[in-house]
């Protein structure tokens, strides 16, 4: 079994521990939390240490604290020559600290306490500094998931920008539109089959063969009606925005 | 059986008369179009009419044009005290011509020529002058959806309105992360779970819980890294609104 230990016990810690509960290739030998509490319900509490000093040998140290905190504690460690990764999207391999061997394990999903993700769906983009290293941080990610890519720093942050896109910036749409419901007294559910659709559709057709709507027909006189119906100024503003950067694209074409 | 004849040739019509095919409680005894053209893969040519002045009885008129012509087609329509109804997301009722008893039939989905939709899973929402058109246009919905909504003109256009957020907008968000991909060799298909989890989430947990991101955690350092990255005027400027409106609506909690 390949040894891991795991630093950290926000979001994507308590789900890579979970996920490789069920495995016979890699053994979660030990975790790191400040507080006990957040890890007892996915770990025996035997496994979990509170002390950064404590760590015991393992075969890869995955660092999944806040991106801020990645390079003081990479720094920490009281490890050497060891494989030690971390996995944001946003941080660049080289952050880790020189003292050990560098890597990157990259989840590319959104996670959420009170929900649950089916792991082998999930692409999980790897980088390291030596084939050695690749292969067994391959080995461990291919035991928890189908798709793993070999992905350079710079694809790394141009992925993590465009997940901004397609998941931050897409369920914040989202809200706009629920709050548009809310406010007419009309279910959120009724929009939920057009919202499925339309993730479903980029699968099948790009984003450009996918388009419909007022702003890809430049039909101004439903774009003004909409832009008199909206009161709430920032909700007129991004309207305004996306309409004119649909409108753009299509003059590109 | 319920006789309906559809005017107009567009993807919506097309989708109708595909939907109604199936069906034993609906007839579609005519359909016109300018061009028989566009119609004939979908329904017999002895049934197309190209034209408007020769339409035979029918129980329930449905057209499904461009908005900018609905107020004139329905004008045009040689019959009277008919039940005529309008597809369209964005039209009120009453824009249809007088002669006519007025209804809507507005399937809320986004409709491609290229890609099959499944009408049951489909919302309709519908608006009549009076009870007995009601009665008869939620037979015909009820005929292809499960999900049928009494939906006024007012809150027709909140629909639309919000229609475009989470469809039109989320769709051109994907396809600026499909650019920001390309431009990076980086293979789109590694958002694909992202982008189906994001949009299956919000059948779970509200938009607003949901969220997650530098965004969401004010997260200055991620921000202005991903702002560095991006060379695009225009991404940049969508980036800086959306992460402005999700940090701001934080606030307001």
């Amino acid at each position: 079994m390949i040894r891991v230990v795991i630093i950290g016990s926000g979001n994507v810690a308590q789900h890579l521990i979970k996920a490789f509960a069920k495995n016979n290739i890699v053994e979660i030998v030990q975790a790191f939390s400040r507080n006990k509490e957040n890890l007892t319900n996915h770990i025996y509490s035997s496994k979990i240490t509170t002390d950064l000093n404590g760590l015991i040998d393992a075969d890869l140290y995955i660092i999944s604290v806040s991106d801020n905190a990645i390079a003081e504690v990479s720094h920490q460690l009281n490890l050497e020559n060891k494989l030690v990764v971390h996995t944001s999207g946003s941080i660049a391999m080289t952050d880790l600290n020189d003292k050990n061997r560098k890597g990157v394990f990259y989840p590319l999903q959104t996670f959420s306490k009170s929900k649950e993700v089916n792991f082998n769906e999930i692409p999980i983009c790897l980088e390291t500094e030596n084939n050695e290293d690749y292969k067994l941080l391959e080995t461990v990610a291919k035991s928890i998931s189908d798709k793993v890519f070999n992905i350079n720093s710079n694809q790394r942050k141009a992925l993590h920008v465009s997940a901004v896109f397609v998941n931050n910036f897409v369920n914040h749409l989202y809200k706009i539109g629920n709050n548009i419901c809310n406010e007419n007294d009309i279910p959120f559910e009724i929009l939920q089959p057009l919202i499925l659709e339309t993730a479903n559709k980029v699968s099948l057709l790009s984003p450009n063969e996918a388009q419909t709507g007022p702003a890809k027909r430049n039909d101004s006189q439903t774009i003004n009606s909409h832009l008199q119906f909206l009161t709430d100024e920032n909700q007129k503003e991004i309207y305004k925005m996306l309409t004119k950067s649909i409108i753009d694209n299509g003059k590109k074409l």
